[in-house]
């Protein structure tokens, strides 16, 4: 039986979750529907909701709760995880002034606007200042909360719960020794995908398609939407999740894979306990292990041979004359394309992990001090000629490519190469659990695999880190080794490396 | 200069109106995107905003602060009108006790599903106690903002401040005298209007036929949409307006005229003062004066021979073949067809004000204690011969037809009708000040008509009340003289009686 004080937190909890969640939901309507000149009224609606959700999430009395639960030991486990997640929220709301938050907010919109003016000119120094502040009252806030001396480390755990910069320095330098000699040979090989073969698919086909697609895998359109935005994303909760994509009339595989990847991550909030949202019962486990599901469905299941054995005819039927000359196994190498890019957000499965790699080396340089802003250009030219293989003629094409930094969004980078190790990992342990699980795949069955991931991952909130999760489904360590061998199964076949 | 007290009253005044647009915004959404499974959490989300503004607007500060300017005599005119309407408004959400809003909250949602499954039954014996609750709340509610002497004229004043039920009685008794005779002289006319004579109009050119049509008239798309839902209307405010319609292919003059008609709501809000937004300044002058430019537009100039002399060509151009066989005299009647119909939402603009005498006639008696609820359908079969002609066979065609009572929306009717006076005052008094202003429409141009509304009515926000305002811009009381005078102008001559 929980206490009283328990069950006025996770009231209080739950309130502030309710409250945050029509945020999310004008956040969504500004990129999908808002009227241009409606943008003003948009920021100061959100302005106003971010100020009343901050007031609500930081009120007294859920510190006092917070105090009075924390001295005596909790009667179930449960409660022990939803009272220490409470407490880290609470901490960081209440432990950041509101002198500092609204400095960095003010900030991160000026060097927003300079990012935006620096990418189109290519000129990096006018930039500069703007990341040297970002860097500065990034120390500052891990400062706030008692990481002064890790501030790196602060803003990992951040994004993913119990890691650090050590931790994850070690699994992406395991992996680069590998990964990088590995692409190498797949790029020598004779195999070459094919360009050029999408030609005029039109947009209402691709819609049709991919809705069936994503229907198929598992997403609950009682529950949630799919409409075009200028970025592919996944917001609201499981209650109403909201995705969004975008339509290229020469590019197929761009909307329908960015739709599967959302499909990932709204089918994980589909999964969660909704009664128990705003707690962390109900709460995904982190930006990693978010990714880890959007990156699963979209490339072991959906770059999978038994995948499209189910998909390609009905592809096919959709667009018959613009596939009728388009061979399989030239479908499949599309599917499949290892071609390395300068630009993170166009990157194959294979190489994107090496665009991690760089953004997380120098980033933690950044932090330690050992890379000063003024030399990030030249480092950045440096490693990408190194890892990626290709050395950007311009700072638009190099350092200034990601939104990321000019938001102050440190330590969110390394997610991205995390979720896919862990998507590997749960890839091996799905199908040593489900016997024949690709069989299903060539039936357009996919209900075995997701609910295995609920009852895995989904339902279990936030109770475990990502560590401590991979570890309890997989039974071994993070680490970088099932990706690498998924990476050579699937590509050193098809590439013949 | 303004003192440091209304200073301070308005911005919390427009910061309570901000957070209302997010409730708005919802509201919209819930009709166009959600998801059906998503329905609890909107009603939630709704809740909490409702609970949260109630709390904004009822904060003691604006007490303290109407009090002092209270106290001395304002500096200017504007603020004595932004101080009289926060009074009004605070005065509503602080002298209703939180328990009474809850009951009425809770019995209007009870009501509401008691209303649709008594419709659906034709079963008005299962709904009328929760009618006759609705009528013992609305009492309740009039005596605790003074009104417990004249509960009926509270709700009158509530849509159309400064009007009374007498008020209304006499404007209703002298329309009633005139338009049942020459209701039943049309009907008798040799001219009928033609039927059938729709088929197949595509969606997406009745979509494009009436986005042009409603740029011209001029709203602007920069800030506002229009997109699909169950029932047409018009929401948000002048920084982002709202509207909807419905489709439906073989009625292609539904999808126009109520987007026409919204287009006139979304004109007045986006004509608003919008740096005013919050204040009374900036705010809509009542229901009635809404429905005024809603009517104007739509019936006014939308159904008359100058706007069709342009858009004719452009709707046969976008129809060709469907409308090959038609000719421009029956076009021209099937937009002005009169055919008495049961159902209000149904009604021509002629039949349409009896409907609403009707319901007015029958509100008023049920707030006098002179009807009884159970009385009520045999009332309604009775008027609704001797007002529409017709007799409703069932409840559910007669007083089971509307959801305004189910809600306790009393004394909103009449402003449907009221807006049908002043539309038709505006409009002799616009064509007076606009020498030729016919022959603009005819060259598809409405730019001096809404410049005329935009100075007379929609920059004065709510300066001047119904009776005020009328007399202001047109020199006249408000009377049904001018709506008869049209009515027989454009339909005595078009029905040759």
């Amino acid at each position: 039986m929980s206490s009283p004080a328990y069950a006025e937190l996770v009231a209080r909890l739950q309130r502030t979750h309710l409250f945050s969640t029509v945020g999310d939901l004008l956040g969504w309507d500004e990129q999908v529907n808002l009227p241009p000149g409606s943008a003003d009224q948009r920021a100061n609606q959100l302005a106003l909701l971010a100020e009343m959700g901050h007031a609500l999430s930081a009120e007294a009395r859920n510190g006092e709760l917070l105090r009075e639960l924390e001295t005596k030991p909790a009667p179930a486990d449960g409660e022990r995880v939803v009272v220490r997640q409470a407490r880290r929220d609470y901490d960081r709301v209440t432990k950041l002034p509101a002198e500092f938050v609204r400095e960095k907010a003010e900030h991160s919109s000026r060097a927003y606007h300079a990012w935006t003016a620096a990418r189109a000119k290519n000129d990096f120094a006018s930039y500069a200042p703007f990341l040297e502040k970002h860097l500065a009252l990034a120390k500052r806030e891990a400062g706030y909360l008692g990481k002064a001396a890790a501030p790196y480390d602060y803003f990992i755990d951040q994004n993913d719960p119990g890691l650090t910069g050590d931790a994850v320095g070690r699994l992406f330098a395991e992996l680069k020794r590998e990964l990088v000699p590995f692409v190498r040979s797949v790029l020598a090989s004779p195999v070459k995908p094919p360009t050029g073969i999408f030609r005029g698919f039109p947009v209402d086909g691709q819609r049709l398609f991919l809705r069936e697609v994503t229907e198929r895998l598992g997403f609950d359109y009682r529950r949630g939407r799919i409409d075009v935005a200028v970025h592919p994303f996944c917001s609201g909760t499981g209650s109403d999740t909201r995705m969004t994509t975008r339509f290229t009339v020469d590019e197929p595989l761009d909307a329908l894979f960015s739709s599967i990847h959302e499909t990932g991550h709204g089918l994980y909030e589909q999964g969660l306990p909704v009664a128990d949202a705003g707690t962390a019962l109900g709460m995904h486990a982190g930006m990693g292990v978010h990714e880890s599901q959007s990156r699963l469905w979209e490339n072991q299941v959906a770059r999978g041979r038994a995948f499209w054995k189910f998909f390609e005819p009905k592809f096919r039927a959709q667009f018959s004359a613009q596939t009728a000359a388009l061979s399989s196994e030239d479908l499949y190498l599309a599917i499949n394309a290892v071609v390395p890019t300068l630009i993170r957000v166009d990157a194959d499965e294979v190489t994107y992990n090496l665009h991690i790699i760089l953004r997380f080396e120098l980033e933690k340089k950044l932090f330690s001090g050992e890379l000063a802003v003024k030399d990030l250009p030249a480092a950045w030219r440096e490693a990408s000629r190194e890892l990626v293989g290709l050395e950007p003629a311009t700072d638009t094409e190099g350092v200034l490519q990601d939104v990321h930094w000019s938001g102050g969004a440190f330590g969110y980078f390394p997610s991205y190469c995390l979720g896919n190790m862990m998507a590997a990992q749960l890839w091996y342990a799905a199908q040593a659990a489900l016997p024949q699980l690709e069989e299903d795949f060539a039936r357009g069955d996919f209900s075995r695999l997701l609910g295995w991931l609920r009852t895995h991952v989904h339902a279990e909130g936030r109770r475990y880190d990502l560590l401590a999760l991979v570890r309890k489904v997989t039974g071994e360590e993070l680490s970088p080794r099932a990706l690498l061998r998924y990476l050579r199964e699937r590509y050193g076949t098809l590439y013949r490396v």
